[in-house]
Parts: C-alpha cells; structure tokens; sequence
C-alpha cells in the first residue's frame, strides 16, 4: 500500500546536473556581495500572517500561502525578502546605518504556473538600509554590475530613471496622485512591449488622458537627459528628481561603470513603492528575456511597522533567468557530479593505493572520487562517463607494483602510466590548457562526443 | 494602524553577526562534501502531505505542519531531508548508482522550543544511494572526518557500531524482534547518559527482561571487537554484522582515519530505520554536547515508495551543535561585516579617489567597504568599529594632493601615510602575521580592547 511519489505542481526538484551549475553562480552572487561589505541574513521561511497580509495588495494577499499551525496561529509562508527585511530592521534598531544585507533564499506564491513561473523560487536581494545619500543608490548599481561582470554574461546595460520625474511629469499634466497616477505609468511602462502607438492608445482609451497630455508624456520620454532640469520648475518634485538622475550619473561615472549605464524615461516599475531612483538591466543579446537585475529607491516602505521612515535601496537578480542565461550562453554546463577525478578500485589489494591516490588529489584541492568497490572497469567508467568525470586513474596490480598509476582523459582517451606526482601534474596542464581554450574543464557532453 | 513586528516561537533570524561566520562554515561544509565527489540536490519546502505520513511515526505525523493549500491540496513542510531523497529516487530512477548527493536545507517540525530547539533548523546531509558495500560506508566516515578536520574542531572520536550485532544479540537472548527488540535497543542507547546500573534496571522492569538476559546483553558490550565473531554462530546475523564491522574497521586503516574510530557495542541510534554500520561522533573536550554527526546504513528505506530495495548510507551534521562548538573555542568569532577595509569618504571632492582605492583593495581579493556618504570623520570610523573592520583607509585632500592614502589598522591604532599599493601591501602584511598567530585576522571584539 505504498504512496505514489510525486511532487507538487509548480514545484522543482533541481538535480545535481542542474544544481550544481546553479551553485556556483549563486556562490560567484554571494561572494562578489561580500566583496562589496554586504553580509548574509536569513530569516524564517514561516511569518505571523498579518507581518505579510496587506503589504502585496489585495492579490498579493490571495497568494500567500497562509494557514493556521498547531498552536492556531495565523500564518503564512514568506512571499518576498523585503516585508521580512522590514521587520528585522523594526525588530532590531541597534543595527544602525549603513546596514548592508544580502539575502538568497525560497519565497512562496500559490500563482497559476507557466513557463519560467514557480510557486516555490529563490530571490536573490541586497539592499542598503539606513542612507538616504545618491552613493547607496550608485552602490547597489556598482554590485550589481560586479555580479554581472563577475558571472561573464556579456554585455549588458542597466536602464535607469528616477521616480520622482514621473511624479514631476504626472503633476504638470494636472493627472492626480494615487491609483489614476500610478495606473498611467502601469501604462507607460508597457512601452518597450507594445511600442507607441499602442501606449498612447492605451492612455486615452483606459486612462482617459486628454490628447494634450498624451503628446506631454511623449515630450517627457524624448527628452534629452541633460535638459530634464530646465523642463521642470525649480523646486519641484521633477527638478529634485532631474538632479538626482544627474548626481546617480556622475557617481556612475565615479565608479567607472558609466558605460553601461543609459536613462530610460519609460522605465516606472511596476511596484508601487519606489520613491527615487529605479532600474533595470537587461543582457544586450537577450533583451527579450526581459530584466534580469531590477530595483531601487523605497524610502517609505520600511516603515510598514511604524516608527520613523527609514531610507533603503536594493536591487534584486532574477536567478533564474541570469542561470538561463548562463546556459544559453554555454558559459555553464550540466554535471551530475563535482570531481574532476575519478580513482577507480581494481581490487581490494590495490584499495588502499586507489584511496592514498585520491587524498593525493584531494590534498592538491581537486575534487576526486573513490568508486565505491572493487566494480568490473567497465562499470566504473560508465560511472564516470555518465558523470562527465573527466579524468579517471586506474591503479591494477601492474601499476601498484611499478608504484604507477595510469591516468586517462576521458575527452580524447588519451593514457598516461606514470608516478602518482607526475600523473596531477599532467591531469593540471591538460585541464588548465583545456580550460583556456574553453570556459569549462570538463569538455563536451558524452553525447556530443566525436 | 500598524501592525506589531513579531517573530514566531521557535523561529530565529539569523543577523549578520551570526550568519557571516555560520555561513562560512556551511561553505567549508559543502566544499568539503564536493571534494569527495558528492553533488548538491535541492528539493521543494513543500511536499504532498502523504507522500511524508506515515514515515516518522504517529509522533512525527503530529509534529508536521500540514494544511491545505489554496488549492485545497493536503500539504505539508518538509520534516527531515531523508524522506525527499527516497521520493526523488524513486522518481528519477535514471539517476544511477552510486549517487552521491548532499543537502544543506531547512526542515520544519511543530515542536515544543527549547534550548537548541526549533520549529526551524538546519539539516546537512550527506548520502551514497545504489551501493551495497562497506566501502561507502567508509566513504561516509572519511568525508565526515574531513569535514570536521576542515572546520578544526580538534580532536573528536568517530563510534561505530552495527545493528546486524544488536539483532544478532536479541536473537541469541531469545528477545522479540519488533517493538520489544527496538524498546531494549533504546534502553541500551541511553547506557552513556544514565549509566550501567539505571540501564540494567530499566532492562528488568522497563523491558521485562530476565537476569540472564540483561547480564548476556552486558557480556556482549564487554566484547573486544576480535571477538565478536566468535560470539555469534557461522551464518547468523550477528556473525554478518562482526565481520561488516571489521571490515568497516580495515576500510577506515586504508583510509588513515583509524586513530579516530572506536567500536561501541552500545551505540544503537533512536531511529528504527538503520540496517547495517550504525556511527556517532563526539568531539573530545564536548562529549556532553551528544553526537555532532551521526548516521548509518538503511537498506530498506528508501523503498518506501515501492520498487525494488535501494541500499543506502548516510551522515547527517548537527550542524548548530557543531557551530556551537566552533563559537565556544573561539575558531569563528561574531562580524557584523564580510569588509576587511572600510574606505571613508572626506568630501565630493575625493570621492572618485575613494572608489578608485576601493576598486584596488577588491581586485585584490579583499572585501572591501566604501562608507556611502562624505559624513563626518568620526561617525565612519564609528561605523567601522561597530562592524569590527580590521581597518580603514582616509584619502583626505593632503593624500589625495601627494597621490597618497591614509591606511589605519583599527586594533593597534597605527597609522601608515603611503601609496595605495604600498597600502595594500601594508595591510596584507598586518593581516597576514595576525591571522597567523591568531585564527582570525580581525582581533578582538571592540569591547574586549586594551
């Protein structure tokens, strides 16, 4: 009577060839994160449901996963890092600022699933807390950019603009503040998708926007940016923000990042929270993806729990779509397995060399593999041919005797018995010289082999 | 109308203090496990609540957090990361033998919080699927070995047993199996804890057993391993267990690790499930701590979805206690920030000079700080010292004028007034003989200074 195994719709189990790859871009993230002086945080997984209830809109709230536990308590499964990180900054005052957090953790929502869209996804945040300076904002840029840099994804440009423009823009078109407000640039920032025509439709027909405001959002969106300033009164909200896209620029230029760098007029965020800069980032050769690196400015949200506003920026990556990326580029390869060496066992006399062997290897840092038991050859190199295990060193009773090891390199078949010092050296020149001409070490796929 | 920020019983966040120093044990943890060959598996939070009853006992049911999801699907939180591993095998039986995989995850049980216990932790295990012979059961002792020499616990001892002995003993002594043999096994497990006299005691009126018995279950704790196979009758199950153990013995005397293996008849593990090498670990100075790894042989588990029978071995590291252990010996010390350098910021004007240092000091592999605002002298150095930043470079307008920078090393209070790369230099240097006399190159606590 056993139970069927299966796994929840909307769910991912990520197996090793998948997970693998997957970890080292996430620990390239984190490490380049601490680089910059961001620190890890972890928070529960489960939160009192009235921490998150009301903080994602009427349709966030329908998508928490929310119950009642043992004890009655009403509660729910994170849905973001953000209202958590809200909470530990109400929660803990003596942190102080700066206070520079990262976070990569799971994140639930009961949405419907479809391509690329999970109920259980990680989210990748690192956000500044506690500054209202333009540097944070230039900092979460500069990191972002280093993570980029850092996973080799190619050219990129980050996208950004500054919400108090469009505030400025929406006020000297006379169009009110809140839901009609925050329902135009919901509108105007359809426009890298559905183009012009389509927008400006859009915002007479669904906004009801007269023509003359109409044509006054696409004066805005031509604007050059050095001529932002002038185009609003001094004093305004659109002045404070043309100055503050300027201050961003020239920080931009500071840290030498100004060449991916482009202000985008059009870009409003779909989240209703930002309160200055914002942006996104696209990877040149795959704008169609969509963003793969967004954020900004929220100086109101964090005080979500009462007390005093506290300043915050952030960026978040979207994981996912940087790992698609990745793969789609070639930069990353499955492998089910992370040693580089397989040590196979001929027979128990020989056990004990096949084991000093891979300490041998271990001790020169390369991850290496003991099959486990004294198997027929030919199943310990399918073992390691179905692993993509690149190299395999065989230690018989010829070999023992001789104080040899045999080594072989899986991409070409190519063997070598020689003493077990000179065998890692030669394992290292040929996965260095490979590892040069390609970005992996581990060659082609055992199917791709000629 | 705020509502309270509030963490549940039993949860905790994890500030960077804490986390930065945990983080980088779990990174020891995990590339450890990678250098003996095994892979990273995630599985989802959430399981189909049937797939996980019935698995942990009437006890364990009770303690899931199980609801129905908006769906109206029964669900629950995953309870340990043994009962996903089966599903995952049993779903994937493309996967092969052996397959090595770790899981560094967090499991959700609805227990009472205590000291060291949550509603949420940790687990970290390490498992080897598909493989019958003890050589994977050495492999799990030799990376667990490895794991804690990587992390300098100092020295610990590995205590290995088999419960083909413990079955083979009951049977000679005419015990029940089933509930009465698994009633003794547990009467015998606590004999470190409450002692020889309160384990015979609780043997005759607990478990019922006659004088006989309980002296011939001491007799056999008595055992010098060489004997053991003597003991037990050509063919029984206890002789199949003293030549599994002693095998298992020679496999760790190739392996080196033979100075940190002891047989301990009395070890039998609370959980039912094991079925051959049953092991604890204890670090030395600790033991009152109770075991930081432990783990063995479950052949027939991993057939609890049907199908054939799966052998399999595993550890699992207690990985609080085990950081618990590092805290107290003082191996991780508590860091608000990943930063060894803090760069202040004098004014606008030598910004760029900040960022460019900073730039440097990071493409050098040190994590490095810039305090995001020109703010006053005072309150960045303040910052540094609140986050325990080993030191802090001052490029004011006299540096920036003579191309120089200001390096200070925050534990002694000396300053340096040299070229950027003499600064790197300077500070490799200081932090190199610190970290070498000590463990850590950050020195004491700000509170613990002279």
């Amino acid at each position: 009577m056993s139970i069927k195994p299966r796994i929840l719709k909307g769910f991912n189990d990520y197996l090793p060839d998948v997970m693998l790859p997957k970890q080292r871009m996430l620990d390239t993230v984190a490490r380049t994160f601490e680089q910059f002086g961001f620190a890890p945080l972890q928070t529960p997984a489960l939160e009192y449901a009235d921490v998150l209830l009301g903080k994602y809109g009427d349709e966030g709230d329908k998508l928490l996963y929310r119950f009642r536990d043992n004890g009655d308590r009403d509660v729910a499964l994170r849905y973001d890092l953000t209202v958590p990180l809200a909470r530990v900054v109400a929660m803990n005052r003596h942190l102080g600022a700066p206070f520079k957090r990262y976070q990569i953790a799971p994140v639930w929502r009961a949405e419907k699933p479809g391509p690329g869209r999970y109920r259980e996804f990680l989210q990748c945040d690192v956000d500044i807390v506690g500054v209202a300076d333009l540097m944070a904002d230039a900092e979460c840029m500069a990191v972002g950019a280093a993570v980029l840099d850092a996973l080799e994804v190619g050219p990129y440009v980050l996208r950004v603009n500054n919400r108090k423009l469009l505030t400025g823009l929406l006020l000297r078109l006379g169009i009110d503040e809140g839901e009609p407000a925050l329902a135009v640039l919901r509108t105007v920032d359809k426009l890298p998708k559905i183009g012009e025509d389509a927008v400006r439709e859009a915002l007479r027909e669904q906004n009801g926007l007269d023509p003359a405001a109409v044509d006054g959002i696409f004066e805005f969106l031509a604007l050059d940016p050095a001529d932002l300033g002038a185009w609003f009164e001094e004093g305004s909200p659109g002045r404070v923000g043309a100055d503050e896209l300027s201050t961003l620029l020239r920080l931009a230029d500071e840290l030498g990042i100004a060449d991916r760098v482009e202000v985008d007029l059009s870009i409003a965020r779909g989240l209703d929270y930002y309160t200055g800069t914002i942006y996104e980032t696209f990877v040149r050769e795959r704008e169609w993806m969509g963003s793969v690196m967004s954020g900004g400015r929220y100086d109101t949200l964090l005080s979500m729990f009462g007390g005093q506003p506290v300043p915050a920026v952030g960026i978040s990556l979207g994981v996912d779509r940087l790992f698609s990326v990745l793969l789609g580029q070639g930069q990353v390869q499955p492998a089910a397995s992370p040693a580089e060496v397989l040590v196979t066992v001929f027979s128990e006399e020989t056990r004990a060399a096949s084991y000093q062997a891979a300490a041998a290897f271990r001790a020169a840092g390369i991850p290496t593999e003991v099959y486990p038991g004294a198997a027929r050859m030919k199943k310990q190199f399918k073992h390691a041919d179905r692993q993509r295990i690149p190299f395999v060193v065989v230690i018989g009773p010829d070999e023992a005797a001789a104080g040899a090891v045999k080594l072989k390199d899986m991409h070409t078949g190519r063997e070598w018995v020689v003493p077990l010092d000179k065998a890692m050296e030669k394992r290292n020149r040929v996965a260095g010289a490979r590892s040069r001409r390609g970005r992996n070490s581990r060659g082609p796929s055992p199917d791709n082999r000629s």
